[in-house]
């Protein structure tokens, strides 16, 4: 097991890496009171409510359960209501704390519901999908959906600690699989080239859910988050480059409808446009687009889109909150292992580096 | 106008002061980009909507308002939400500005609403009734009800700048003044002796609506209120002292079902209950409680609760978050001007304290 501290200012948490963990002793400097709330989905529940009910029952709290129906649909006002309700028929006070176990929808609900119950009660995180593990444990942003607009409801809660345990991902849909990987080949691309090659060194093993290899993945990917995350708390600068691939791929998710593709694939084509358009700004070079590709293949991603009128593709990424007083700024690549963000590139190369990228009509 | 600057650590706040402000020189610095949302509701938006929204035009703002029914039972998640459709149908994003124009009602909603759109935007309180003003400019507390507990969900939210305006008690209904005024001489008799003495000679005044007195007595408790916060944020000690009477009050209020009695009438026989326990503790003088009784009938305020039986009495008070492992705490007065939290006090005074101030049943 590996232990990655979050460096808060006045505080900090802890992110426990590692297989198999055992959660009730790693957790119990954590969990001041008796009442825990585990807050999970009919899916995870099925897995694993029972293994992680007992390991707190083990460190004598009283835990109770909310269990959520399974789907980002759910990820609304009346679902967290929910969550609330629990709390109180269970009669938990300011002391309770409150457990997320499941993916980044369970993460994002629980985290808010964490921030507002009583003002804010204590808040743990078992993220068990590869893609929470490596991007909701850090940064501190919880919400909810409104039917206007994606994660527009919510609060920054940051938890006592998380457990990001590999043994969960065994469980988990290949395709789920993927989605996180297109988050983990970003930390690669956008600022650590050395961590892109021992990606390509280790891809099938990542793939076929090594779990020593996962956890290194995780391990890294946290660090650089946390890292860029400390440097950029007003989220004006570095922590942009997060979004490397998101504005395409957000262009995707919008024009299928949210749900068509999984945001981890919409991410990684997105991210061989972004390739694509810095290779025609002459910054990277083609065999570095490929090398781009190549990677994202062999975590079984897409790196084509369906066809968008390009008139529709543009609005929709203009659409996206990375928009600065109507000058479009897009996370691109200086070199790979080195992202920027710059309103400095070409309309056409723009265009062109779209359409390399889609099927034909 | 008087300034008080409420200091947050990394920053503060001002409280602006006095007779007819002038909201759009006052708040041009606090506001930062164009978009305002007016929260209010619709007694309150009949009287001062069209006055404010004009001010915020002035200031070249372009004004969008969200108008709720008027009452306590509406600071729920159905009306929050109303905040939310309103916010997200203008188009507004994250650099918006949510202003509170209302009582404490109004400003928890639009506080609560401004700490959790986009996870967080300005917030600027008009606070309209005298209790608003004296209570909720400082504190950062905001909130909705649960059908299951009042205040149970919210956040804490810290306002851009706070407008307390006299001019605008001049509509309000002379029972809430009252109330208002109850949590005014909370103040005097938890930390002021010489305001309780100021309070005396100027109460007539006060309740006659004297503008300059009702601005200082608003500076006065709003730098109170700022003092002990500032010294406790943890809100374990000190804090606790700004409940004095609230415990008694509580159960009264809960025994008659919220909204019977107003808040600050409940607080103001609560006071003089805790009053009477404190005289049979020893503490302070039967002329001490005398003059307790007499000032807060002077506002117009209660003094004597309705029949409660004992026990239902008792169990209420000790329903309340006052109390620690069991054992019930109470805010009790050493002498006028210095209430203390403590759990030694003597059974029997307590139950004598509610009785002697309760009609016969
Ligand atoms: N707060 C943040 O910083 C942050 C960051 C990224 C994404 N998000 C949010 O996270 C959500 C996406 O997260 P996600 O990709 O984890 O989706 P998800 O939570 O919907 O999980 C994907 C699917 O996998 C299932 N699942 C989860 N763990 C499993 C396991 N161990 N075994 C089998 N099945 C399992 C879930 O039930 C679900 O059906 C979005 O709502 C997004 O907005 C938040
Ligand atoms: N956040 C805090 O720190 C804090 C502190 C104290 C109370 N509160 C909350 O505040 C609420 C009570 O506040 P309140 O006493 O202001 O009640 P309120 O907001 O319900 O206002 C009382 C009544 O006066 C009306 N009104 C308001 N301003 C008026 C004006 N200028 N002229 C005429 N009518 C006017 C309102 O429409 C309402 O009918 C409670 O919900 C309580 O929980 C919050
Ligand atoms: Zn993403
Ligand atoms: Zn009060």
């Amino acid at each position: 097991m590996q232990t990655l501290f979050v460096e808060l200012g006045e505080r900090r948490y802890p992110i426990f890496i590692g297989h198999t963990l055992d959660a009730s002793s790693l957790l119990a400097p954590y969990i001041k009171a008796k009442q825990v709330m585990i807050v999970t989905n009919t899916t995870v529940a099925a897995l694993y409510l029972e293994k992680y009910t007992l390991q707190f029952e083990q460190l004598g709290k009283s835990v109770a359960t909310c269990i959520l129906p399974d789907g980002e649909k759910y990820k609304d006002f009346g679902h967290l209501h929910l969550i609330f309700d629990a709390l109180l028929q269970a009669g938990f006070n300011r002391d309770c704390t409150i457990v997320a176990l499941g993916g980044g929808v369970i993460g994002d609900m629980a985290g808010y519901a964490a921030a507002s119950f009583q003002r804010g009660v204590n808040f743990i995180q078992i993220p068990t999908t590869l893609l929470s593990q490596v991007d909701s444990s850090v940064g501190g942003k919880t919400g909810i959906n409104h039917p206007l607009g994606k994660n527009m409801i919510g609060a920054f809660k940051q938890p006592e600690a998380v457990i990001a345990d590999m043994a969960v991902l065994d469980t988990l849909p290949p395709r789920e699989l993927s989605a996180g990987m297109a988050e983990v080949i970003k930390y690669a691309l956008l600022c650590d080239a050395e961590f892109l090659l021992w990606l390509e060194q280790n891809m099938s093993k990542l793939m076929a859910g090594d779990a020593d290899l996962l956890a290194q993945a995780v391990y890294r990917c946290c660090a650089h988050k946390a890292r860029i995350v400390a440097n950029d708390e007003t989220e004006k600068g570095e922590r942009a480059l997060l979004n490397l691939g998101h504005t395409f791929g957000h262009a995707i998710e919008s024009y299928l409808g949210y749900g068509t593709w999984l945001h981890g694939e919409a991410v990684a084509t997105g991210m061989v446009m972004a390739a694509e358009l810095s290779a025609r700004q002459g910054w990277i070079d083609t065999v570095d687009v490929q090398r781009i590709q190549q990677i994202i293949l062999a975590a079984n991603l897409p790196i084509v889109s369906p066809a968008i009128p390009l008139e529709q593709f543009l609005n929709y990424m203009s659409h996206d909150k990375k928009v600065l007083d109507g000058q479009l700024r897009l996370i691109l690549l200086k070199q790979l292992g080195k992202a920027v963000i710059t309103n400095e590139f070409d309309q056409n190369a723009l265009i062109a580096a779209i359409q390399a990228h889609q099927q034909a009509a």
